[in-house]
Formats: structure tokens, C-alpha cells, sequence
């Protein structure tokens, strides 16, 4: 039984990690950290944790509270962490950071991208980049682990195989992706009132969208070569889930059964990653509430490119799920423990 | 480990009931039948179960599968199960069914409401209502359990402790129902298309739904005396949930702290009924895919009525998670055994 | 033609009104004030007006507008009117007021359930209770309207028929509201966020939302005596549209075409009140974007009750259309114009 | 005063021509045909048409009644009007066909991807491609229009002044396509149920869509060469609406200002073709109800694309509205007639 406590509680991620955390076999809450709600209830902020979670929330600092645990999940702004983590505090307790402070391996870009000077670019080496069926060896070894994004996690798992394999070429890749309204958090902004975004869609952060370089970075490493892509980011009048569409021109003579074939190389063992029969469809409804990612894929003959498809739920895979999963690496629990919630339908 | 059929399992109840019991630790599901689909698989119907479920759907009749099996679901529509049912049957597996056949206990007052000749009036003595706050221990002894309707269960538990009490004159008992749309089934009718349904409601079935004569039963039980009440059913754009708003005229000199205590004296021990704290309402969000039915309360001096309020999931405390409640008891399992599920949010 | 003002142009109420307005042959916008938003554009802040109404917002105060104009719509939080409505402004321009201040005649009830002080009662003799139905000759003549609450212009008139014509018991009246999310404003408030309401339904303001009085005192009119009734607000998962169920006991005797025919006796000749065939109940759908509301009913002989059902769309007939079909009544319009709009289906 | 008659009136394309025409101030509606519903009031399905369209569905052939009226809009399925149309009946009546089957110029490309054999090929000639923004002096003198369908107006729009122009390569054109569901139509089928639909959201049809070559055939024109594209639908939550978000490479050296240039160049004089300020991006709920298109645009200079967004109702400019466009420009109506509609918002 380890102790995790949680910075930024009462954010839809944060409370995501609250649900998930709750039933772990070998985890307790020990902290519930949110600035917001000092002294209140976690309960009455989250209804649905009433008589599950009866904590309050308290505005311990990280250093504190690390002290008291043994991981800290921070679902935290941007820039909070990079603030305020010291080398000091990671003997303390293992960190798992939901934002994106340690997701860049080039400062520079992070500052580019995120217009934030970074506060502690020197424990950037020893961050392990938390996308656990790349990274998992390193995942297991680290005291800082820097959870992906939620369009960069389904993003980069449906490309990986293709661009590791040489099957596609990687700088015709675009990624025209569509997220619930949860990925947008639980700030009251007019944005993100009911009425605006039921019965709605539309395109935002086009061409700026900051998961770009994230996923620009890791499909560089596959590609062995700087590559630059496209990603449109859309919003769905949906709580949950995020579906990306992606389209690349596919190396001469590549056929469909060869993409599958390194989609099975890579992930024919991963529990999380489901590769679907031929001609099916991801629906993100299919993973709501899961930690699976589905992928399938088409080959336009016509056209020569490939549409690739990948469904996650953005609040589990996409960002508490994911987390509790790097936890059970780095704590050497079996890598489904808590995870194993079964796809909620309808 | 008990063996697990579930009859009608293509539903959207049987569904869920595959759902839970696929994460019970006591149960093995042994027969999938669906008369819609035989020899399809689940998971093509049911992206949510892929990896999870991969059991193919059967025809199989009612006696050959309690055969196979300890106990059998029956998610199928009303005068199914008391057509096929027999004597014979029980003795091979204990029976947990989700239609009405067995839930009234006067024949007469079911063939009048359902206008569908019962099939197996001789068995209905030993059928158990399980509705199991209120007969947990029958349920234990019984091989037929009538797992009541989604409605009822959220209006019989929000109102039992009150009329059971005599704080409230049951005569004025009116029930006005919420519900989302699951709750019409997965039938392909014009009625429940998307665009039907969503930015809508109504009212519908009014004065004459057939939950309508099972709460009366109850209530009537609860009262000592045979009540009418007013019963109106709406369609709300969203998938799960049920939310009951009921009024009724409270007995002179009754107070906050009357009705409070008379919750707490019923309902203090039960893990699946939550009494919420003052001047909170429930909402059924915070219920979402668990067990948990949450209640609330407002007296109105001006009026001298008070306003029950209560919310469950209908497609688990209102289907299948109550049927799995059953048969935890039935089986001398831990009652909340497999329905641990934290409700979901957002 | 005339020219209109209005205050509060960014609400939903508002924003309603220009879009009406933009498209009323008679009526000219030649103010659009919002203290939000001076200077900006209004069609950057409601995209759907690009090209049909490129004005900018003012900050305007309500004297200098009416100075400009021939009426002012006020659809401004409770309190703004009656704080700067003198008898001098009303010498300039007609007011027709989207908030409460002007309509409860009883200073004291107003101050008691909105917990403001009422800044000029002297003037709430003048003003017109504007249900168009009820009200029509003398709103002709007015220079004040007090533009009814949603809520209230659907419960109101679902009932009025029946209070009026001795039918039902009027202490018996409960009101179950259904309300779109659009009700709740465009204010940034976490509770009206897209993923707080979305897959939810809850009641909220039990027992003391501040309509209650405003149905009483026009319900107490049609009784002849004072009467208290009952009224519970929900918030639907949907854009528009209001929902009333409502319960009364009926007198000895009544039958379903006594009912019927107290509803024809009453609105035969309204065009905005369409009264159903039997057995069809109200959808708010059926109604959405036009100025109509639609009324059925149910006699429930098991128990004595009527269930009364309206439906209406509560920024139209609820808010902005019922404003301007006033603003036809007092400038001699015909009282249809510019409320043509056909309800919008799917 | 021209006569009009809708076959297929019960799909939600053929109800929303009656919804538009009821209030088209040159139009009677003379005729109601829908196969599934003769003898039914057409208001008994459409509720929202109450008191306003009082006629009975009829199941009159094409022939008769085009003898009734002066134009008769098809809204029916693909193959209904290449079956049954003659040289005869156009000397009758001017046909307006929403179905596919006169929208493809080559008969072997529609067999091909519609797997219906072409019944009347002889009068492919003679229809005109009803996207009025490009071909409105054709269509003022032809006697069969193929309507577009409501993704195809949406790409072509977005695309036609980049391609004509020569600034981005037509090879690279990639669209994605989001949809509401009214796009489905109103046929009962499991798939398009509300749980189904609702909280999901799936690509459907990939590289096998049949507005592929629709977009192609046209594309093509405007390149002055054969091109191929892809086009990925997908399915959202939401009644009605499409986005199309595409994808092209840039000609070496092209500007915003230069595609900014072009969009001016082709549609400054239009209309019903919003052309958004810079950075805005289209949003569907900004055009819901009504018949325009709004266009934006965004060039991404780290990678040389750019992204086209285009937003409209699939029901109005999608359909029924440009139906009732090209209806305007055949019998000499000013082109807005009738389709005045303010978007709806919220």
C-alpha cells in the first residue's frame, strides 16, 4: 500500500485520478491538493465521490506534501511544476505531472510553444517522457515521470508503427483530431458554457495547437529525422473522448496487410492498445471510461494514403488513466492494477 | 465461481449485465443468447466488450441453458419468461429476470396493465420481489427473484421510508419521472432516433405506464393500505439516469428532522442508498454508472409538501446492477461484490 | 418603422431579441447596449448575426437610449430597471422590461423572494403584466410592459383555462418544470458548463425558485382567491425549450371535455396557443425557435387528478418573442409580425 | 404564385422543404407525398408543422403530380427519379431532384460507386449541378436541377477558389468532414439511435463515400484536370450541421492575402457565402437554420498547408435551402426569397 496525493484535485483530470486512485488495491489518498477549494469537501465539489472520497481539500505545497507521500500526481497549469520541483523534493516522492513542463526535451521549444519561461530546465534529462508502451523500461527507473498529452497519446499511438516501419512517408502526416468538451476543463469560461458548445462544432488552435511539437518529437525519434506535421484539434459536444484522424502518403508498394503486420509487431502484446478487425472503426464511445486505445485503419488505393484511426478517453489514457498506469510501472505493481474498468455503454 | 447466462443479452440491460458480471470475480459468464444475433459475436455488436467478451451469441432455449449453468438472467421482453418458465427449471438454476413477469404479485392486475395472458401464475407465489433494501432476506432463500423496474426502484426507495412511517398522507403521492433514453431499449423505432430524442422532451405513457401499478404495490405494502398515485414518465436527451421528483402532503406537525430520521432508520446501514446532506439535490450524473441511488429531500411549509427527490443509473440499480445485487445474495456473496464502480464523472 | 433599443443585447435574451428584430419589417435596431462588451462588434460575440447586424456594442445609459429611440427592451439582471425607470424616461420611449422588477404588483413579495429593494414602486401601477393572451387591451395601452418569466408565461397559461373555469381544486396545483440549459443565462458559472449538465438532469431552486410567486399572483386572479401552489425547476440537458407537467386535483364530476372545452373557450382564437389532439403530448421540439405554445392535457380517472402539459420555447414566447408580440400590441402591429417563425425540426 | 409538390415529404430533407415553402410568400404547397405515411396528416408526424401545414401525405406517382404543380422536389432515395422520370413529365413540371441521381455527369462513375443502374441516362445532359454560387445562369434556364448534396456544397465551396486559381496543388486535397445527424436521414435503424449517436463520435464510410466523386467531378472542372481526393465523413452528436476541415499544399510562395484574394474574387458579391474576418473559424451552431456558408481559412507556414474550414447546414444550404435557391432562380424569384432565416443561436 503506497501513499499518492493529488495537486490540482478538483480539475476534470485531477478528480479523474481521484476516481481511479479510490479503488486501486494497493494505493490510498493521502493528499487532495486544490487552491480553489481550500477546506471544502471533496465531496460536495464532486457529488459523485460522496461517501467514497470524504476528504477535504488543503493548499499543501508540493514539498510538503511530498514529504507525507509516496508518489505526487500534479494536474496542475502549465508551468506550476517547472516552478517549484527541486531535486530535493524527488527524493522525497516520485512525481507523475499531468502538464506539460516536462513532456519537451528541448527548453527552448517549451518556451516557444508554451510562451512560459521554464523554472527547472535541468531535472528536464532525468524526465521520462510517460507514454508506457514506448517508454516502459525507462518508465519503470524514474522519479519524474511527464504524463503525455490526451491528442498526443492517441496521436502518436496510431502513427508510431507506420513511421517506426517506414511504411508511410512521415512529412505528409496530418492529424485532424475531434475531443469531448472535458479536454477543455473545468475553468468557467463562456466558451465552454452548455449552450455554446452543444449542438456545435468547430476547428480551434489551428496550426497552434500546442501538442504539435509534443508530437513532433516523439514521431521524430520513430522517423530516425526532423519532421513537421499538421494537427487541427476540434471540439465535440461530447463529455468524453478523442478520436483522431490521421492521413499520410504511403511508401510505394505498401499493402494493407503490411501496416497491420507492424501494428501487430508493435503492440501485439500491449493489454491497452486494441487493434481492430479489418474495416472497423474506432467509436470513442467504444473506450469511455477505459484505458484501451483502438486503432484501424483504411488504404485508399485511389489516393495512395492511408486514414488512420485511434479512439482513447481523454480523461483516462488521455491523462488520469495513463498516470495511474506509469504509477504501477514505477512502483512495480502489475501494469493493470486499477485499470481494469470495462468500456461503459451506451 | 457460479456459471452465468444471460437470455437477451444484445439489449441494452443484458448488456450491462455482460458489462459487470465480465469484472465479477465470482462469476463466469457460460452463455450469451441473443435471438437477434446467434453465431455473431458480442464484441461486433458491443465494441465496448472487444478483448473482453469474445464469446459468440446463441439461440439457446431457456431450459438447455439453465442446464449449463447456476443462475440465468432473463433481459427479454415481458411474457417471455413466464411462457417458458416451469417447476422443472428452477430446480437446475435460480432465475433473476429484468421483464415484469413476476413482479406483480395479482395476475389479474398484470394482465390488465401489461394486456398479456401470464403463462405461469402457479409460480409466482414463489417469485421474490427483489428489490433488495426491502427483502433482502427472501431473496436469499428464493430461486426466482423478479428484479423490479427501473422507475420503480427509484420511486418505491425514495418515498417507502415516509409512507412506511406515516409522515406523509400517500394518497397524495405523485411521481414525476426522468429518464434517459436507454431506458426506451435498443429497438430500432423512428421514436428514439438521435434527432427525435436529443434537444427534446416530453411527457409520455401518462396515467398509464405500466411501472405504475408495481410502485402502487409496494407503496400500498409500505402504507397498509391499498394507495393510488399519479405516476408521469418523461424522455430526457441523454443516455442514463433516472431522476424522481415526487410531492406529496406531509402530516400535520411533521418536520425536516422527522423525514431525515426516517431515512436515516431505514436506510443508515445500506451502502447503495445514499441520504445526501441538507439542500442538496440529487443529480443524476453523480450516479452514472454504479450502484448507487442518491435521495434528497425539501419541505415546503408554504405548501405543506414535501419533495422527494432520488437518482439512480436505470441501467444498473434500476436493471442490471440490482439483478447482480440479487444474485450476490443468492449466492452468499458479498453484496457489493463485481459493483464497486465509482459513478462516473463528468 | 420604429426604432428599438436594447439594453442587456448579449444575454441569450438579448441576443434573441436582435435576431427577431433583425428580420421585423417594422422595427429598426438603432441601439444594442452591452456593458460587457462596449466597443466590440456584435457579431464577434454571436457569429450567427455576421452580416445582418454589424453594429458595435455601447454602454449606453437607458435615458440617453430612449431619447434615441421609440422602445426600449430591457433584458437586464433584476433590479437594473427599477433602479433608472422614471416617469420621465417613460415620456421618451416605451419599455417593455425582460427581468422581474415590474411584475409582481406586491412591492413587499417582490423584495421578499428577490432580496432587492425595489427602486421605483410608484411606478409598478403603470406597468402591464404582458401575457398577451390574458393582458391584450391593456398592454395596447401601456408605456411599461413587464415581460412574464418563462417559467411562468408556460405554467400560466396551462392552467389559467382550468383555475378559471372552477375545474380543478386550485390548491392542488404542482408545477414540474423542464427547462433548457439557455434559461440559465450566458454567464460563466462552472454549474452551466457544458460537461456539468450534459448527460444530467437535476431540480434546483426547490421550493424557492422566484417564479412561484409570479404563477401564484396571476393564478390567484383567475381563482378569485389567493392560492399557493407548487413549483420545481429542472435543468434539461438540451439548448431551448421549457417543459411544464402540472398535477391538479379535479372538482367532482369534470371530464376530459370539460377540460377541452374551458381550453377552447379560452384560446379558440389565439394563434400562439395551439391546443393538441388528444392523446399528444407536448414535445418542446415541436416548438423550438417560434413563438407558439403548445398545450395538452390527460384526466386521469384512477385517481381523480388532471395532468396538464405545455410546451413552449423559452427565448421566444418565454423571453424575446413574447417581448416583441408586446411591442406589436403597443405600436399596432399586427400582433404576428415578425413571429412567423415556423419551429424548427430536427 | 407558383404551385410545388414534395415527394419524399417525410424525410427530414423532404420536412424541411415543406418548413421553408410553408413561409416562401410565392410558393403554395399543392402537394405531400410520402410513400410510408399515405392518408396521414403530414402535422401528425411533424409536429412542429401544427396549424401551419394541414394536409394530408398522399402517395401520388411522379407523373401526376407533376400535372398538379409547377415544380416538384424530389427528396427520395437514390435510383427513385432516374426510374421514373421521362422527357414528358419535365414538359409538366420543373423537377428539383435532392437524390443523387443527376449529379454525376459521367452515368458509369454513378454506377459505379451507387451500384443502382442509371434509368434514364438520355437526361443527364440536360440537368443542371445546382450549386448555385457556380452555375446560377444554367440554372435559371434549365428544367431539372441536381441539387448537391450537403457535403459536397460544403468542400466545393471551401476548395473551388484555391483550385481555380492555381494556388495550392488539387492533388494534396484532403477533406474531413463532421456531421450532424440529421444527415442520416429519419430511416429506424439501430446505429442512429440517440445512445447510440450521443457522447460519440466515429468516422464512417472511409474511402468508400459517395460524395467522393461529387467533389471530385467538380474539383476537376475547376483544376482543368482529373484529380482525386480523399474525403473522410464523420458522424457527431449534434441534429444538424457539417464542418469540413480540409487539407492542401500550398503553391510555392502563395500569401494569406492571396487566398484571401481568391475567396473575394469568387464569392465578395455573394450572399449566402460568409467570408469570415482573419482567425475566426467557423462554427456550425453560426449558420444552424439557415442557408448560409461560412468560410474561414488558416496558412501554416512551418509546413506550407493550409486548412480550409467551412461551415453549414446540412438541412438548409446542405439541402432544402439551396433547393428552394435553385427553386428561386428557375421561376425568376429574387435568390433569397424564402430563405431569409436568421441563424439560430443557441
Amino acid at each position: 500500500m503506497i501513499k499518492a496525493g493529488i495537486i490540482g484535485a478538483t480539475g476534470y483530470a485531477g478528480a479523474e485520478l481521484a476516481r481511479l486512485l479510490a479503488r486501486h488495491p494497493k494505493v490510498e489518498i493521502s493528499g487532495v491538493v486544490s487552491k480553489s477549494y481550500v477546506g471544502e469537501r471533496f465531496s460536495s465539489i464532486y457529488g459523485n465521490m460522496f461517501t467514497i472520497l470524504d476528504r477535504d481539500c488543503t493548499g499543501e505545497d508540493l514539498a510538503k506534501l511530498a514529504q507525507k507521500v509516496d508518489v505526487v500526481f500534479t494536474a496542475t497549469p502549465q508551468g506550476f511544476l517547472s516552478q517549484c520541483l527541486t531535486s530535493a523534493i524527488l527524493e522525497e516522492a516520485r512525481i507523475i505531472d499531468l502538464s506539460a513542463d516536462f513532456r519537451l526535451s528541448d527548453v527552448s521549444v517549451y518556451e516557444k510553444w508554451y510562451k512560459i519561461k521554464h523554472g527547472s530546465p535541468e531535472l528536464l534529462e532525468e524526465a521520462v517522457y510517460g507514454l508506457c508502451e514506448l517508454y516502459r523500461e525507462d518508465i519503470r527507473e524514474t522519479r519524474l515521470v511527464a504524463n503525455p498529452g490526451c491528442y498526443t497519446t492517441c496521436s502518436i499511438l496510431a502513427a508510431w508503427p507506420l513511421v517506426k516501419n517506414g511504411l508511410i512517408d512521415p512529412k505528409t502526416l496530418i492529424f485532424d483530431a475531434k475531443s469531448g468538451t472535458s479536454g477543455a476543463g473545468r475553468g468557467a469560461k463562456t466558451a465552454n458554457l452548455f449552450c455554446e458548445v452543444n449542438e456545435n462544432i468547430k476547428a480551434y488552435g489551428v496550426a497552434t495547437h500546442r501538442h504539435t511539437p509534443e508530437i513532433e518529437q516523439e514521431l521524430s525519434i520513430a522517423a530516425g529525422e526532423e519532421i513537421r506535421i499538421n494537427f487541427t484539434p476540434h471540439l465535440v459536444p461530447m463529455n468524453r473522448g478523442i478520436l483522431i484522424t490521421a492521413y499520410a502518403t504511403c511508401q510505394e508498394g505498401i499493402s494493407a496487410e503490411d501496416i497491420r503486420a507492424a501494428y501487430e509487431k508493435c503492440y501485439g502484446e500491449e493489454y491497452f492498445i486494441r487493434l481492430l478487425p479489418e474495416d472497423v472503426c474506432p467509436e470513442t464511445k467504444w473506450v469511455e471510461g477505459s484505458n484501451f486505445v483502438d486503432i484501424g485503419f483504411c488504404l485508399d488505393e485511389r489516393t495512395g494514403r492511408v486514414i488512420l484511426m485511434s479512439a482513447l478517453d481523454n480523461l483516462v489514457k488521455g491523462a488520469a488513466g495513463q498516470a495511474v498506469q506509469n504509477m504501477n510501472l514505477m512502483f512495480g505493481f502489475d501494469e493493470k492494477e486499477g485499470l481494469d474498468g470495462v468500456p461503459f455503454f451506451p
